[in-house]
């Protein structure tokens, strides 16, 4: 043990002597992730023992136990967990859907939307008023609406390149579109799944009545987008038709939960902090590999990465899986009180949730000046095929930390193929490929180090480049 | 419809009128891809309703007819066949292998490698050599090999970015590998599959015996990474076990086929030919979605892309759809040769044979001074997120092609997941995604515009341009 010890201090002397560039570190980051990554084993445990973590399900708490204890055998110097209450709803059992015309039944693949109250039980039947967006719903009136079942039919843009601009674009008809449909006396919503691919899976995400009185709200579901197709055709050809859904889900209390958190403390600078993280919740449909099972191992293996790769780092670094992203954003809110409340100076937070997929680049969310440091780095990243670093949205549940002086910042994975699993029941480990996962690990750890490096304030910085 | 027409000429004056700029091209180029692309649904045909497409198969043939079908209802200018012998090479009924530990059989997946002679009818039993590479052969010599089935067990380093860097590392292995160990002797050789991922397919692809007599030629298989692994493992404990394979392929002669190919006339010269394909063939073992069905729906829709976004081409566009690229090269000499013998002079070569993954770039195969023309085309590229144009290699099918005055480019998709189905029964339609497949449509419709509209020779260019 000893020989192999030594053996190890040797190479590390070696490697990262005074001669090692930052060139040099890159290379080893990514050649440890590639072939010596635990983000796709991890991943693998997360989406397949224990699968779906909602909020407040025993799932997630299973998977708040499973992370705290891998983060605990790489050795940081500490790990813990940030109590959070966080909203219990649960979907209860499969939805079931037709819709009727002249006597035959046409079943179609709805779930409810997070959020939603159930149906009365025995379901709702009703005729259907389709709408391209909630919009429209004003100049329609109670006249036109009342009685009805709203079905919004609104499709991704597929011409927009970026598909989480396409999603953008759709999003309120899902997260509103009940609590509009329902002033004018809509009996329920039917939502467009929010996917960019025509196939059978509903995709659930959250949704809110706002402050419409709980004696008004109405039950909402999504439908799978081949189904929205077919209700559409269906209702040219007799618009008279009646569509019939039911739904058991339910709000409960809030329960407690928590953000597991893993650090290592700076050796220059231990009350500066830099944050990785992901959201260890998902929705209950697949197992949440995509979203966020996929953020989640890879910023665990940001800081094991580090560890491997022979790195001491300045700052402190701390690995956040934050709880109930998708319903409540309740764990980045609570990690960002917490960091107020005890006066912690953050200086980069980075979040990955957008899927395992292959990793393009970084979008920034801070100053000109600071941005124009950070993306001098990019051609330290050109052998690595990274070459997104633009101004725009990080992450939500690093959003809460921001002020004047952070640097947020989210990985940005291709995004063509996300929206064809967010969400829904084919969001799942099958999905992911190891190399991509591996390579937005790296690419992630890279940019880590070198905030941590050459930290992200713009006057220091020249002088340390310079050094 | 002579509204309709009047209409279209409108539409068509009022977007490509003199404010037309290349970056207005582009859009509509990408747009009417994303949104009224027809490489899919092509794909969809070749993949699920023809299948494999090996050359000499009834399913080539298949291919050739309907692809040849689909250019005439483009109304192009020409479409024609272009005859072309091919080799027939059969696998027969699947494989059998399994080796035996103390009387314990363990099943392994192995399939016949393209080319390779079938075993003796009752199949080949053998104690086994691990090498890890053909080169260790020459040390180990006769003594060790003779009468041995050699096992050659290279993994792809996943530790290059560029997977098809790791393949090339790995290639020659399946390609020569029975003709080095049957020079010493061996009986058969099993190859470690050419893949990036741990799993149960095996991966086929071509193979040569070179000069080596009929009579000294051994049977040569790949197994899957698993069971290279699980064999591997096995030969730890018991470097005695015997292994067993049968196959009953068979090689025939040569039979008729041909290139297919589809052309709109260049309305100033005419005689200057560009040319955009992929290959129709594919391997036996899955339906060659990704490789090359993907290239060849992408060429198909390029030109009818450029007619659709309203782009009259100056010089002579043609698509070419190459026959027997994975296993003989004829289709791409012969479409070369017969262009040499016409003196057809060609100035600019496209192929796609990476996977129908999301495009990333180009790779040029051309003198400094035309790289540096096309280069100068990038940013044009940049809001589509396609930011590689490097020199280096084109396409197999268009390799003949090459001299001094001709620019020969590959499309570069993503590579990560390449491997992960090339050559293997898990190359299927599922696997390709529409979007990633139309965006690759696209960015060499966009290219083929550009290289049409400005011309690869540098000094006209700078003329064109400022013109």
């Amino acid at each position: 043990m000893k020989a192999k010890l030594l053996f190890i201090f040797f190479c590390v002397t070696i490697c990262f002597g005074h001669a090692q560039t930052d060139e040099d570190v890159l290379a080893t980051v990514y050649k440890t992730s590639l072939t010596n990554g635990k983000s796709y084993e991890w991943l693998d445990y997360l989406s397949n023992t224990i699968g779906g973590r909602l909020s407040g399900s025993t799932n997630a708490e299973l998977a708040v136990q499973y992370t705290k204890k891998e983060l605990e055998k790489l050795e940081l110097d500490k790990v813990w967990l940030q109590p959070v209450m966080v909203p219990k709803w649960v979907r209860g059992e499969k939805e079931m859907a037709y819709f009727e015309t002249l006597g035959a039944l046409t079943k179609v693949n709805i779930c409810a939307l997070g959020g939603s109250v159930a149906t009365p039980s025995g379901g709702v039947k009703a005729e259907v008023l389709e709408v391209s967006t909630y919009k429209d719903l004003e100049e329609l009136g109670e006249a036109k609406v009342k009685g009805k079942i709203v079905f919004i039919n609104r499709a991704l843009q597929p011409e927009l390149i970026n598909t989480f601009q396409a999603y953008g674009g759709c999003s309120t008809e899902r997260y509103r579109g009940a609590a509009e449909a329902a002033k004018y006396g809509a009996v329920g919503t039917i939502v467009r799944s929010l996917s960019s691919r025509q196939d059978d899976y509903p995709h659930t995400g959250s949704m809110s009545y706002g402050e419409l009185p709980v004696n008004q709200r109405i039950p909402s579901a999504a439908i799978s987008t081949n189904d929205a197709v077919k209700l559409s055709e269906a209702l040219k050809v007799n618009k008279n038709l009646e569509f019939y859904f039911e739904q058991s889900c339910q709000q409960f209390d809030d329960v407690q939960s928590y953000n597991v958190i893993g650090e290592i403390t700076g050796s220059e600078f231990p009350n500066e902090f830099i944050i990785v993280g992901g959201h260890l919740d998902s929705w209950d449909l697949g197992d949440g590999a995509h979203d966020d099972g996929a953020g989640v191992v890879q910023s665990m293996d940001v800081i094991r990465l580090l560890k491997e790769s022979g790195i001491k780092p300045k700052r402190s670094i701390r690995v956040v899986l934050f709880m109930n992203e998708e319903n409540g954003l309740r764990g980045g809110r609570k990690y960002a009180e917490v960091a107020k409340e005890k006066n912690e100076k953050h200086v980069f937070a980075l979040e990955s949730d957008s899927g395992g997929f292959t990793p393009r680049g970084f979008s920034f969310d801070c100053s000109d000046l600071m941005f124009s440091k950070v993306e001098g780095w990019r051609p330290l990243f050109k052998p690595y095929l990274i070459h997104y670093f633009e101004k725009g949205g990080s992450g939500a549940d690093i959003g809460p930390l921001k002020n004047d002086d952070i640097v947020l910042a989210g990985l940005r994975p291709d995004s063509q193929r996300y929206f064809d699993h967010h969400h829904a029941a084919n969001d799942t480990f099958e999905h992911v490929n190891k190399r991509e996962l591996e390579l937005g690990a790296a690419t992630m750890t890279s940019l880590v180090f070198l905030v941590d490096k050459y930290g992200t304030e713009t006057i220091t910085n020249t002088k340390e480049i310079k050094d």
